[in-house]
Parts: structure tokens; C-alpha cells; sequence
């Protein structure tokens, strides 16, 4: 990645050693940032010390660690993530202000100091443009698969570049209390507009997906450039192409991270349209894919419309059930208040087999529209986490 | 039970024969009642015809069916529901506007109305006070027991008697959008004492119990007087005597559907003191009862505060973590703003082996509180949930 170096190595914070533990990010010369944070008001150190150093926009290099969240740690635990930063800083000679630091992993649990900073010393030598997957490795906990995508296009005849990483799988929820990503791209852009089209793509992706309801105290997202592509006179469609494949990107990976949602087996995209407004076809559209009976539905593939049209009843937003339509994929099961019988039934059935599929809710009440994407609720849902921590 | 008749049979709803799915309560004579409903706005159509009916006040039957919930069946399962009680009116000789209905289990459903009618058939014949059990047979779908409670107390030497019998094993959530429960006395009391006193038993009971989150279209609760004992000048703290009882048969009843949560294998009180509002208290319990981390923490026994911290800073209210003290029953676990190590989870594990125990948060800002019950989230609750309809 155009003027960017990852590492990811194991330090032993995990368990099982030969998982990777420590990742490194950075940015020779130096490079802008923005980002989102958990609103989560249960923050965890490094959070904190992003949120305040972020004000600069001034990026060198990101130190993260999985296996443990830094969370619920006090202020030693506070002073434990400075020390972090300030040693990665020393060992790249650059201003300790401008090193960022992520946590992830069990809540409550001080880092183990030693083997971050001995860590450190192994990863920075490993510090490598290609290092871009061990470094994706390096940043997941309960992940099944690493979450990456990478994408390029032609601005001016130069070589754009934008990647992306990312980890989460629990603890799954909008308002960016959901996952750690990590955006970069060689464009030089004006910081003031690396911060709207990031929030733009975090708005359509990161904070349109749910798996258990659970905000965390530690996730973040962050957006880079390592300002190597300077491009005069950006025009306002080029400018729109660039957003269309950042939004992309953010999209992929926020699909990956329902796909890997922890024991999930489907990935439904709930679509709800004809809402009074964008913000109550919202609130119905998380009602229906956070309910457990709906989700452990979608889990036994059976088209059981009764528990959406109960979630819709009781999101809180005024609804008329005898206008509601309700299809899966194209198979129309439910019109006018009431079901469409067996046949119907035995149509989304099928539907449901596929591992991605569509609920459409028709609200025929107005123009507002909002789309998320949820999975099941599934045995092994249970089991990883009753099983997690100790 | 003084002033009813009860029965309990089987008519065939239900696929296996041998579970009883028609139950019937009647009060010889007349009685009065109250109620509150379901404040999900998909309301199925008994829910709709007994809140119209209970404006009255005036009793003289009730027919409950298990295994199909008659709602989102459209006009025609509103004539349903209106037949089955012009039914069972006729063969009582009674008006059929003080004849009310309830049914639960699956939605979408048409009633069978030949089972039924001759299942009404079947069940005046069996009328008794002694059948009471039965009755609460009848009503259970997903329940693994019946759930009844009688107590009695004595005022002005006469032998008052409060009953209850419930059902609700999944759907359980608050706003009296939880369950079927029926509570009786013999003790006459003006309709407007009754209101008062079954709303803030219910306050203090079903509105205080999560299983998983979901609202029911169908659920409803009766309070029924049968007039058979009249008591001239009650006192203020006789009435307080009743209330108590009252109160208490509905915690007991509340209690016994999240013992019976889906699934579930563990009660766990949810007791949120220290805030800044009873509303704020209450808010905090609701958002660590649901979370699905903390709720298949329990399930492992893991006592990971963490996860209960989260919860409690995604809750929407303004908390301070260095304030915040957190309690498995009397073990001491977190105490401003940090674990307290090993050993106090280790103790804390002990206390989680039990099917009952209790979580206490708190928060060190006000004087609010509220507690709630909840059950842990279990790989039972999954099958039962993923299995159940089709």
C-alpha cells in the first residue's frame, strides 16, 4: 500500500501462540487521520488517548494489540497504553503525539507490558509494505477470517489507492460502538474532507449492521492517507468516485463482519420502505433484526413473518398492520394484515436455505427507507460466547 | 376458588392430543373485572375485543386457547374470536359482551373452529371450582410447568382469598406485552380500587421480567372479582393486606415464567441502585438484563463484569465508571472504575453455579433504583426458538 508499512506478529498476549497478537501501522514521513469512536460512555485508555490526539489529524504509526481490550483498567491501565505509544514512538523517532493505539480482546485484564514492548521491537523490523495481511491477522479475536479489501482507480490518469482492514465478529452494533477498521488511501486530501466522506461511508456501513445488540468500549475506525498522491484541482466527480469505492470498501468489510458474526450462518439484509420517515423505518429495521425470535427464525429457516410483524408492532413508531407487505427475496408472504398461506410459506422456506438472503418490509405509509444487515442467533452464538472469557 | 368455575381440556389444537388447549373460567352469577393489555401495536384480535369489553367492568366468562395465537388473521379471525364467545354465551345464558377471550401460540394461524365449538362443548360440561389446576394447564404453550399461586388472609374474621394463575415462557418483556395472567378474588371492590391496585401489582411484577426482549401481540392480563364476599368499611390497611397478597401472587407468578424462560436455566436479579432517577435506574437494568453477552455469561457462569460495564455505558444514561460498584449477591467485584482481581471472581464464579442469584450495580450518583429479573441466554432457548413453528 502506496507509502504505508504493516507488521503483525505474535507477542504471546494470546493464549495459543502461534495466533498473532500485535500489529503495527505506519506511515513513513508521516500522514493525516480521522476517525469515529465507540459512544459507548464505558471507554476504554486507548480511546481516550485517540479521541484527544485525533484533533490534530496528524498520523505516524498505530500500535494494536487483540487478546485484551485495555478496558476497565483504571488509570494504570490508562498510563499502560501511553507507555505503549511513547515506546513504538521512540523506536520510530517520531513525535509520540501522532501514535495511535487499539485494544481488543477481554475487558478488565491489564496489558501484559512486557510482551507488548518486547513485541514492539519484533514488529518494527518487520515493518513492510507487504506485511498488510499479517497485520490484518494480528488485529482479530473471535474472527474466523481476516477482513480485508483493497481497490484502485484511475484519477487523472494516477494510480489511486484505498484499503481496508478489519476485525469484529461480537459485540456487533451501529454507532460505531461496533469494531476496529482501519481505512488508508495515498490521496492527499483536505482533512475537513477525509472527515466528511469517511463519515459518510461509516453512516452506510459500519452503522448498518447488527449481530447481538452489544456496544463495546473499545472500537474505532480509522481513515489515513499517507498524502504520497497529490493531485491538483480534484474535481467534484472525481472526488464522488473516490467516495463511491471508500464507501465500498467500508460495505465490504462491514458484510464480512456479519458474515463472521459470532456463530452466524446467515447474513439477512433487512430492507424496510414506505416508513412515515428514513429514522422510523430505522428504528422498525433494528427492532426486526435484533429480536432473538426473529434472528433464531432466520437460524431455523423458518418463514415465520408472525415474529417480524410482532418486532415492527412493538418498535415504538406508529404502523397500520393491515397495510403491511412482507416478502423474502421475491416471495411475497404477507399482504394487507394477514399471511398468504403455505404455499407462500414454502417458497421462503426455500429462500432461507441460501446463506444471504432479503426480508423486504413494506410499510405503505410514506416515502422513508432504511436497509441493515443482521444474522441468526444460533447454537454456536451460545457457546462461543458462555465460553469466552473464562 | 370462592365465586368460579374452571375447566381444562383438550380439543385438538394442539398437535399432541394428550396436551390440554381449551381452558375455560367462569363466575356464576357475574363478577367484575380489570385488566391491561399488550402494548405491541400488532394486537391480535381477542386483545382487541376484550379491551373493548372490559370498559365495563362486568364478568361472566373467559375462554382461553392454546396453540394458535389467532392474531394477524385478518377480519376473518376477528369474527372468529367474536363467534367463539356468542358460543360459549349461548350455552352459559349469558351476555356475550361480558364473555371474553384469549388465545396464544402461533401467529398467523386461523382458529379451528369446529375444535373449538366442540372443545366449548366438552368444557362446560366439566365446570368446577376444583378444576382449577387444569384451567392452568390449558393456557401453557412453550411452558415446561403450570404456574399457579392461592393465598388467603383474613379480614374482619372473613377468609378473603387472592388467586393467579399465568403462562409465558418466551416473548417475555415488560409493558404488560409478556403473558397471559389471570388473577381472582371472592372480595368485592369498587372497579376503580381494582384498577388501581392489579395496575401497580403488575408494575411491580410482570413489568419487571425479561426473557428475551420480545413483545407479544396477544398477551393480557385479568383481574376478576367474583362479589361472593362483602365487606362493609374496609380499612386502609386491610386494604393494604389485600394488596400485598395481590402483589405478591403476581412476583410469584413473574418469577416462575422467568424460571420457565425459554431455555433458561438461571433467575438472576438485576438490582440497579446509586442513580441519578428511578427512570435512569431502570433504564441501566433493562440495558444489562438484555445484553445478550451478559445473559450467555450467566449461562457459562463467567463473571464477566465487563461485559455488565459495557452494557451499562451503552444504556443511553449518563454514568461515571470510577463511581460505579458492581455485585454477584454479596461478593464484591468492581469497585470504581477496575476488576478486583482473580480471587473476587473466583468467589463470584461460586455464586453464579447457583439457579438464583443476584447482580447489584451501583452507581454512586443519586438515589434511584430499580431491579428487574432476567434468565441467561442458553443453547435451549436456540432450539426451542429455531424449532418451534414449522
Amino acid at each position: 500500500m502506496d507509502g504505508f508499512q504493516f507488521a503483525g506478529i505474535s507477542c504471546g498476549i494470546k493464549k495459543n501462540k502461534k495466533k498473532k497478537d500485535l500489529a503495527v501501522i505506519t506511515c513513513p514521513g508521516g500522514g493525516k487521520v480521522v476517525g469515529v469512536f465507540t459512544q459507548n460512555q464505558v471507554k476504554a485508555a486507548p480511546v481516550l488517548i485517540c479521541q484527544e490526539r485525533i484533533k490534530s489529524g496528524r498520523f505516524q504509526a498505530l500500535l494494536i494489540n487483540s487478546g485484551s481490550a485495555n478496558a476497565c483498567t483504571g488509570s494504570a491501565g490508562h498510563k499502560d497504553a501511553l507507555k505503549t505509544t511513547k515506546y513504538l514512538a521512540k523506536h520510530l523517532a517520531v513525535p509520540e503525539e501522532e501514535v495511535y493505539v487499539c485494544s481488543t480482546g477481554k475487558i478488565g485484564m491489564r496489558l501484559p507490558m512486557e510482551k507488548i514492548t518486547s513485541g514492539i521491537d519484533k514488529a518494527v523490523k518487520k515493518l513492510s509494505e507487504k506485511n498488510f495481511e499479517a497485520a490484518s491477522e494480528a488485529i482479530m479475536t473471535t474472527d474466523q477470517f481476516p477482513k480485508i479489501m483493497v481497490m484502485e482507480l484511475k484519477i487523472q490518469g494516477k494510480k489511486v489507492q484505498v484499503w481496508g482492514m478489519a476485525k469484529g465478529a461480537g459485540m456487533i452494533e451501529p454507532n460505531m460502538a461496533t469494531m476496529l477498521a482501519y481505512l488508508g488511501t495515498n490521496l492527499d486530501l483536505p482533512l475537513s474532507k477525509m472527515k466528511s466522506l469517511f463519515k459518510d461511508a461509516v453512516e452506510k456501513s459500519f452503522n448498518r449492521i447488527s449481530v447481538d445488540g452489544d456496544q463495546s468500549t473499545n472500537d474505532s475506525a480509522f481513515f489515513m492517507s499517507s498524502q504520497k498522491l497529490k493531485i491538483k484541482g480534484l474535481k467534484e466527480s472525481e472526488l464522488k468516485s473516490f467516495a463511491k469505492i471508500l464507501t465500498e470498501i467500508c460495505q465490504n468489510l462491514a458484510e464480512k463482519m456479519v458474515q463472521d458474526g459470532e456463530g452466524a450462518t446467515k447474513v439477512v439484509d433487512i430492507s424496510v420502505s414506505g416508513a412515515r420517515s428514513d429514522n422510523s423505518a430505522k428504528n422498525i429495521a433494528y427492532s426486526v433484526g435484533r429480536s432473538l425470535l426473529v434472528k433464531t427464525a432466520f437460524f431455523g429457516e423458518d418463514p415465520n413473518w408472525g415474529r417480524i410483524l410482532a418486532a415492527i408492532g412493538y418498535s415504538g413508531e406508529t404502523i397500520d398492520p393491515l397495510k403491511i407487505d412482507i416478502y423474502f427475496d421475491k416471495v411475497k408472504l404477507f399482504r394487507s394484515g394477514q399471511g398468504l398461506g403455505v404455499n407462500a410459506e414454502a417458497k421462503a422456506h426455500k429462500v432461507m436455505k441460501n446463506s444471504q438472503f432479503k426480508v423486504t418490509i413494506h410499510l405503505g405509509l410514506g416515502k422513508g427507507k432504511f436497509s441493515l444487515l443482521t444474522s441468526d442467533l444460533t447454537y454456536d452464538y451460545v457457546k462461543l460466547n458462555s465460553e469466552y472469557s473464562t
